[in-house]
């Protein structure tokens, strides 16, 4: 069984990951032709197996087989097929071969799985694209809102809406949509840390979902002048102003973390380097991003309280003014209990103790566990982080973590 | 007689700013047809007042009008016609046309200077394109380097050689030339700091010009990854980095001032924008340049070394890597007494009493001086500082000091 698993997992992301933008890494934009090829790639291999293969209006995709209980909840298993630009081989596309494999696994073997099983293909799961989070997954869920819909992507500056209909889809549909009632959504995913790496742990049973607080357009202004001229106490220097603010924001982090408070703080883009910007002139404008992350709504409250504080003290003492922009937001989630103890009892027949643990990213089953859906995510090993040309899984951990799932969803 | 200077300074300013890459602000770059055209300018209003025009094979300009003793040290005075990217109407500007201004002053009053006043209309001074220091006025000095000639031209890739001989000058004749016999320099040049603005004084006698200390391409390496997914312990965040050794350098430039050494410490590009960074990853690479001054050697010397000291800290603590790259160095050099002493003179002999002052920024008038040279600047009150598109002048006080130097030069 565990050979049909593997075939599976490493043709379906060969498959895939032949479709990119050019590298480092791997592009795949939200809504763009390459996901919907990506996307085409897992119908093909679902009808070959024998599955039902619809799309809804917001180009999400569906494969279903038969469970020998047709009435059961039945489980969604799947991920996305978007990427983050320059991104790896394996953030969502790993848990889409996962649930392919589990299906091919069943359908090889002849044995039908105890409900039926929809293997879940969502749409624009990574939020650099649009500024929205979970597009696919809410759209399916029927929570989408109309602004979301008039979103931009940020390398085309062409709307949300635009690019749905674009490739097939129906924006005004998504939006009637009553949302898929509530079922089992269950997504293998790489973890994004190295916790299970350092703990040398094939898998993990994630419990809850970070949320996160974003400024993903702030700007700060001071005064251009010329880098000899300008006396110290003169200057308004935009660089002097962004670095003391993150030197301030590590040092509050790093008192929450002593409070016990789970917080990660992360400024990944500073744009300092325009044309008008020269080593020989002081910076009078630059652009950046914060993203703050917790399972505790109340501690991103506080440090987004803490933030505003120090950008208040920084603008007196050196001049600048901060505009932080549009706040983005996704809400802390809890995964399913249940759904967590069934997949511990089939490993620990298979002989393997997963841990719990949280996951620092959001993802798709966020969305499914706030619509009211048993939700829970495995996470597989992986080096070198996610978002990055490097993450590395060894596709045996993840092979592991389907055999789990094959066991629980059997007989 | 000032309006003749007047008319002259407001006509060659309009006339020159008229050639500019797309705003904000204007753009010539160092050795470009925009930067020739605007010399054509010059070189057709002098032939107008009847002087006598010629170029070097750096291409850089020279317009004589006799003056009464033929023998005398003749005056060289002019600036230069390039500018950074999207900086202001005066840096450069300014002291071509109050040149021209003071020359049309002699001419149209039939009235002969004590010496011959040669208008130099130097080439490439704002080293932000090439990164070499005073190309033209080191090339007519006979100072340049043949590495310097390998140079690139920062937005065309193409070396500094090839971009003289397509505007027809010639590389290997400016490396062969033994440069003019020294003679006296004086260079009017708009502020750029606020000093003069905050003083209310329309003009001031430049004593010394500082010297720099620069790394144009540093580089920190850190590790990618993911905001939500990696844990503070594990980071190497190229951001945080940065941000601690720009308040390490803030912290020590005010202990160098509070001790009496002249420093200033800028750090005016950082580009965390390439298509790699997002708002959700943890950024692992990150290009910026850091620009020292002072019109002290050690000082320089002494930041310098404590640069390297923080560094060192901040790798060990942090876990990334600093590649400063290489250094590019230019002289704090004194300019002449004797010259300054004369403007004096003359100034007090129309009832103004100018300061001496320092300049921040490097000029041609210390290529001159280090090549032994009497050269002197005469900074015009300028706010807003220099080096971007709201440089702010008012020409009355640049005809004031044109007719300061006409005082100085009439017998």
């Amino acid at each position: 069984m565990n050979d049909v698993i593997r075939e599976t997992v490493n043709r379906l992301l060969d498959r895939i990951n032949a479709l990119s933008d050019p590298g480092p890494g791997f592009t795949r934009p939200s809504y763009s032709e390459l996901e919907s090829k990506a996307h085409d790639i897992v119908a093909e291999e679902a009808e070959a197996l024998g599955m039902t293969v619809t799309r809804d209006a917001g180009l999400n995709m569906f494969a279903r087989l038969p469970g020998i209980d047709r009435t059961a909840t039945p489980l969604h298993i799947g991920s996305h097929l978007d990427t983050v630009p320059m991104g790896g081989a394996y953030d969502g596309q790993a848990g889409v071969a996962g649930a392919m494999a589990l299906v091919a696994a069943f359908v090889k073997s002849g044995q039908k799985p105890k409900t039926d099983i929809v293997v879940t293909v969502t749409r624009a799961e990574e939020s650099v694209w649009f500024p929205v989070s979970f597009i696919g997954s809410r759209g399916l869920l029927g929570r989408l809102d109309p602004e979301d819909l008039e979103a931009k992507r940020a390398d085309t500056g062409k709307s949300l809406a635009d690019h749905m209909r674009e490739l097939g889809g129906d924006p005004d549909k998504v939006l009637d949509g009553a949302g898929l009632q509530p079922a089992r959504f269950v997504e293998f995913h790489i973890e994004q840390g190295p916790v299970l790496d350092d703990a040398k742990e094939p898998f993990g049973i994630v419990s809850a979902i970070r949320g996160g607080l974003r400024y993903r357009n702030a700007v700060i202004k001071g005064t251009w002048a010329h880098s000899g001229g300008a006396p110290r106490e003169t200057r308004a220097d935009v660089v002097f102003a962004l670095s003391e603010l993150v030197m301030r924001l590590d040092v509050l982090w790093g008192e929450m973390l002593d409070e016990g408070k789970d917080i990660a703080v992360t400024v990944g883009r500073i744009d300092a380097a325009t044309p008008e910007h020269a080593f020989a002139k002081v910076p009078g404008r630059l652009e950046f991003c914060i993203d703050l992350r917790s399972v505790d709504d109340g501690a991103l409250d506080r440090m987004d309280a803490l933030l505003k504080e120090e950008i208040a003290k920084i603008e007196a003492k050196r001049g600048v003014t901060f505009k932080l922009g549009t706040q983005s937001r996704s809400t802390p989630t809890p995964l399913s209990t249940q759904l967590g103890d069934e997949v511990e009892v089939a490993a620990k027949a298979l002989g393997i103790a997963p841990r719990r643990m949280l996951s620092g990213g959001g993802h798709d089953a966020a969305a499914f566990a706030l619509a009211g859906w048993e939700s829970l995510m495995v996470f597989i090993r992986n080096w070198n982080g996610s978002h990055n040309p490097d993450e590395a899984m060894d596709p045996e951990d993840l092979i592991t973590a389907v055999s789990v799932l094959h066991k629980a969803w059997s007989e």
